[in-house]
């Protein structure tokens, strides 16, 4: 989601009658915060590090995985727009940052994982990314914090259970 | 945002040594709250009236302007992806469902609007929208809802500032 301009859309729901208004704000709220932060967290990385939003999160996605991971799962993992993971692994492969898993089976040679270098390169943008977060949420509490998580993993919880009643 | 198998990704932070845990942690579940159901709706709008999000998203933008608006403000508008406003655009008053404003100065000659098939269209298709965001939220009670819109609103504030501050 590119952000540049965008404006309180939710603060202008069309008032036509309907039982849940507030649902829908809420869900145009949600969008706009996520969308302002994922905005000038690519806005950062792109001026601070040169780095495209999509290859930090995949190199994010490889830190958490000591093993490694195949291909397949590092895109269902990715936070952000899938683009080409292939392209992207195959780049940071070229630069040194990856590497392709040695083994012997079929299925394990699909897999890549952060070199050492990646994984340093890696955790100093992780560090400074970090900070933003927790600058860009500094006008809240600890308490709106916690309460936000809470919150917010009960309004995923409720997303999920809809979304599989709907299949 | 696609979203297809997202995971828990904010479950698994990694717990390199930092104050700013909770913040990031808010960060990752914001983002996978908002890729959930921006892919659900996605979905949905997809199967049930072969539309795609950016079509709905500039269709419910105009719907919001009488008057119209510019390419380019609609441009700003657009609260998912940008893509290609123009061509979506060309693409509707093809269809019928979006009108070049008519007017003697240079300025109006390029807004748009909905006609009134086309509001008549989108309309039909927000009622449903929005009751798919109520059944998404189904599991918080009006309380929860109230709540989060208020923290939402009060994190939306702190990333503007802080935005502004970094400039």
């Amino acid at each position: 989601m590119e952000s540049s301009g965008i404006l309180d859309a939710e603060t202008k729901v069309h008032e036509t009658p309907g039982a849940h208004k507030d649902e829908l704000r809420l869900w145009l709220r949600l969008l706009t915060c996520t969308t302002l932060i994922e905005g000038e967290v690519r806005r950062r990385l792109r001026e601070r590090f040169d780095v495209t939003l999509p290859r930090f999160d995949l190199m994010a996605q490889l830190d958490r995985a000591e093993e490694g991971m195949t291909l397949g799962e590092l895109s269902r993992r990715m936070m952000v727009t899938n683009g080409n993971v292939t392209g992207l692994a195959e780049r940071l492969v070229a630069e040194g940052l990856v590497a392709r898993r040695q083994s012997a089976s079929d299925r394990r040679s699909h897999m890549v994982r952060l070199t050492d270098k990646g994984r340093r390169q890696f955790r100093k943008m992780a560090e400074e990314h970090e900070s933003w977060i927790a600058d860009l949420f500094s006008g809240l509490s600890q308490k709106d914090v916690e309460s936000l998580l809470t919150l917010l993993g009960k309004a995923k919880a409720s997303t999920r259970k809809s979304m599989v009643a709907a299949e």
